[in-house]
């Protein structure tokens, strides 16, 4: 049977572009063969794994411009029985697709307000006067660029080559160290990823692969406990963990209560990272650990 | 001479709702008169401070649903010379605007992505099938309504009276506790806020308010050392001061570099604080400290 793995539609924007690669990567190392699933929001594709729908998510966590992609924290933070399997690392490359023969005939550029403001800079330089409108997605309006010579739209290469349209030029985003890291999302083996007080850790080992090379949680801590955060980082800092990043999201429930998105450069499974985790547990209100994963550049594919 | 306030606009939107809570609380307690600047952006909002165009900014710097702005976050740390007067804690109230007689006469709802996604559940029971338009901000589509007694907009009740419209139905939000912080920036007296290796915090203390009971600081490490956030982050738990939150954000250089910004519950200038920031001067790359300030409840105005 194939896999089926869930990703932001429509075709030809960049979480397609990520989940294709981890299909090739998928075939090669594997010979699995898996079909692709676009939804309508992040939110959604991450549901249909938590629901069973599909088997895999391939969902965007953060961009080195824009950073965190709080729709993907909300979710697998609402959700139970997630787990990360793997992290892609993909550069964001923009191009400029248009029907005009040349760029003193463009007077409107459509695209997603994020790649807009990736490529101020360029289109000041080059079109000064055009207007910039903005779309739900970068793929949006490239139907109407065929009828419309006045039109660009900013997008991706493989957009071009789907809608078969002409790209002006490449590389206009104004920072080339231009990032996205994807997660590869399953459902947990075990049932329930939500660690208590009374759960013993060791069950939680199932969901850490023996080579991979980060782990990533999330944690709320109890509400107006002076000191309550410096404590569960203390945690870390104590044992001298490395957490690679520390994201802070809102509990929703008050304004000043929050939830942390930690990741760690470290196996689930060391001896140290357990430690510490034991410690944690004294700390946190609920502990949900998305396992240990290796990160994967889409450069080498 | 009038105080000019820099505020997002257009008019009717909660930015400027929070400037003119401000207004009043200043007019009251110091009988300073101000006018409103609506700018076209919050980045806008904030660098008309930096650049002296207007004296104040009254900018959104984090909501309780949605988390962080990041366009806020973002202009404090790539401007100099800012800090932060006061935080303003406002509720958040959306109400539906029609002409329509009927809720079963409205087929389409106009708002902000954010104000859709806070009336979902609303929508859902009383709305099923109306059909959800993004605009760019919740006051965009007010003026179709007159036009278009088949269309609503979510906006607020101070929008409904500007624009002389009527209210269907009120505090529609679907999390009743949904509040937005907002900070009043001005220029830092003092020409640099930028605290390095070789200069002395006390110059610093001259942004501090005596009383003032938070303090916003944000800081870089050098790229690439082991350790470095915890380090900075036990410097703080060591000395048992409590954060009231923690956000990354990218540094925009490389993916998986940050800078953090912090809130202390403590005055710049409290000898434990200031011990803090000297030990923290060793580990970070930049420090940029926002001042220490109030935080004002807007339900009290």
């Amino acid at each position: 049977m194939n896999l089926s793995i869930a990703h932001l539609g429509p075709s030809g924007n960049h979480s397609e572009q990520a989940a294709l690669f981890y299909v090739n990567w998928l075939t090669k190392t594997t010979r699995e063969q898996a079909i692709l699933c676009p939804y309508p929001s992040i939110a959604q594709s991450i549901r249909a794994v938590a629901e069973g729908k599909v088997q895999l998510a391939v969902v965007p966590a953060e961009n080195s411009i824009e950073g965190s992609v709080t729709m993907t924290m909300d979710a697998m933070w609402q959700l139970d029985n997630l787990q990360i399997r793997l992290a892609l690392v993909m550069p964001i490359v923009h191009v400029l697709i248009s029907c005009a023969t040349d760029l003193g005939n463009i007077k409107i550029v459509y695209s997603h307000p994020q790649a807009l403001a990736q490529c101020q800079g360029w289109l000041e330089r080059f079109l000064p006067n055009v207007q910039l409108m903005a779309t739900n997605s970068t793929t949006e309006a490239l139907e109407r660029l065929e009828t419309d010579l006045s039109a660009a739209a900013i997008s991706s290469e493989r957009a071009a080559q789907l809608y078969n349209l002409p790209t002006l030029a490449s590389g206009i985003n104004d920072r080339p160290e231009n990032f996205t890291r994807f997660w590869v999302v399953s459902q947990n083996k075990i049932s329930q990823n939500k660690v208590s007080q009374n759960k013993n850790l060791e069950e939680q080992s199932l969901i850490s692969q023996s080579d991979a090379s980060h782990t990533s949680l999330a944690f709320s801590v109890a509400a107006n406990v002076p000191g309550a955060l410096a404590k569960t980082l203390q945690v870390f800092a104590h044992l001298g963990i490395n957490l690679s990043r520390i994201e802070s999201r809102p509990t929703k429930r008050s304004l000043g209560e929050y939830l942390f998105f930690i990741d760690i450069e470290a196996n689930f499974k060391e001896p140290l990272l357990q430690s510490a985790l034991t410690e944690l547990l004294t700390y946190t209100e609920v502990l949900k650990i998305f396992g240990s994963y290796n990160v994967l550049s889409t450069d080498v594919i």
